[in-house]
């Protein structure tokens, strides 16, 4: 499905580059290569997923549009895969999410939907919509389409890894759902079989850490109040943390701060935008290397969707 | 000798990707094509140059060691080239240079000497060196072989431009002593006939702009004193010149509010860091698009290395 999902992508999928510094290096204690998904068209790897499900539907059903719930990096995805596929997006958002994401998701075509998170409930608007206009459910990661097009990252990193004669390496990906994270798992276990996914979390939200060494799935206490919010989801899937289980590392978990100092070398030694979630692999490259194994190391940065003001903060654990 | 470069760098070089954003388009008026070249080893295009220079020569000759003057990007481009290639570099700079470019040059490999601007001169100290150790001097952009490595860029802009469809376009720039435009210039003309080469410099030091009305070389009257250092130079070269009066379009002219402005769009529509003298063709994309022609425009992002205090300046352009 990855390779399928891949062959779909041609042509309309950045294929960004592995890049590395030997700054970045000497603060690690070992070779650090980066996947810049921030780069991915929308800021973030959501939208190789979001193209994979959307061309892999019927072009009838396809036709009628997309629906998803989201107000961060997977509806700017959903609502640029369906403008470039020419169909309708719906997007259903909390009414007190940020102005600038409401307008972002806006410009790249998506109808926004907003309700009140309080007194609504975002299924059942879902559902109605979806019933009435016969939409159809993009979600977020726990979906096989989803999945193998996030594992599209994890081919490309195989084929970069054996071009830089790296045979045996642990890949640290920023988790959420799990989405990427199984995903490049799955493409790593069949092109580059000396290569583990290691998801990584913020500290409070590790519950796929724990996941990894209970055998079951955790869910977090918290579900917000973290500078990560692009990986913090209660739980991860059905279908992801079976995938994970069977095929990843031990997780790492990183502090905000780190995180943030992650986002500051990656401006200053990348010439990158991290989001904090999106810079949290690199933060457990930076400030884990005593549980990470090995020569090398590749890591994600997963997004680049971050406003000025969080990210000047970054800036400031430079000086 | 721009084809004998790519081959040289093969391996070397990072093959910097072709960005693009709805949202930039939507304030250009056009589509913009943003060629990155921030994300390229030591932050600018100038490694592509330095590779180049240094793989041309004699290894016997090379063996001894490379010199240049330079406390910026190619600085840093030469001393990393000179590293990978195994030999020892000597980087001439001001006293006064910022330390952390001193300590960023030393990092790459390079022997720093330092000269005070008031009582010393450069040549000479560059002669004495050259004449002891048997140094071959690098220079910034009026050299053939430096010429041809910055012209990489343009043969991989023409590829990627056949690639999106786009068989005519005004390639914007960022200029300095115009290695990189004339470089650039000459790859097109014979990769990508359609496509036409423009520098583009801050206000006050349009020297090139002036020199391709007047057909001869004009000077600055100011040498500094402006946020784009990366692209102020006195004057063109004897060799760059005359490539760029036969091939290129007329230049353009930004300010240095619009360069922090560009710098403020890549980093919230692109991810990427630009530096001011880097964001300039954006710069000239998004703010002089009267005097641009075609549905298409390329611009380069030349460098990308910034300090964090006048990066908070762009950002603060976005509110």
């Amino acid at each position: 499905m990855i390779r399928a999902a891949n062959t779909r992508l041609e042509g309309h999928v950045r294929r960004t580059p592995l890049l590395n510094s030997s700054f970045i290096d000497d603060i690690a204690g070992r070779r650090v290569w980066v996947k810049p998904e921030c780069l991915q068209h929308t800021g973030s790897f959501k939208f190789r997923g979001a193209w994979s499900a959307l061309s892999a539907l019927d072009p009838e059903v396809r036709k009628s549009g997309v629906i998803a719930f989201s107000s961060g990096n997977h509806a700017q995805g959903v609502a640029l895969a369906a403008k470039m596929h020419g169909v309708p997006s719906v997007i259903v958002m909390p009414a007190d999410s940020p102005v600038l994401k409401i307008e972002n998701t806006r410009a790249y075509g998506a109808e926004v939907v907003l309700y009140d998170r309080d007194t609504e409930s975002r299924e059942e608007i879902g559902a109605r919509l979806s019933e009435e206009r016969g939409l159809t459910l993009i979600k977020p990661f726990d979906e096989p389409q989803v999945i193998a097009g996030q594992g599209t990252c994890g081919l490309e990193i195989a084929a970069q890894a054996t071009e830089q004669g790296i045979e045996k390496a642990d890949v640290i990906v920023c988790c959420g759902g799990g989405g990427l994270t199984s995903g490049i798992a799955l493409a790593l276990e069949a092109d580059a079989p000396g290569l583990r996914a290691r998801p990584v979390e913020p500290e409070g939200f590790d519950d796929v850490a724990r996941s990894l060494r209970s055998g079951e799935i955790e869910r977090n206490k918290k579900t917000s109040g973290n500078i990560c919010d692009a990986i913090i989801t209660p739980q991860s899937g059905d279908i992801t943390f079976p995938i994970m289980y069977r095929l990843c590392g031990p997780g790492l978990v990183i502090s905000e701060q780190e995180a943030l100092q992650a986002m500051g070398h990656a401006f200053n030694r990348l010439k990158v935008v991290a989001e904090p979630g999106g810079a949290a692999a690199l933060a457990a490259a930076l400030y884990r290397r005593d549980q990470i194994e090995g020569d090398d190391v590749i890591v994600t940065i997963s997004g680049g969707n971050v406003d000025a003001p969080m990210f000047i903060r970054a800036l400031e654990t430079l000086t």
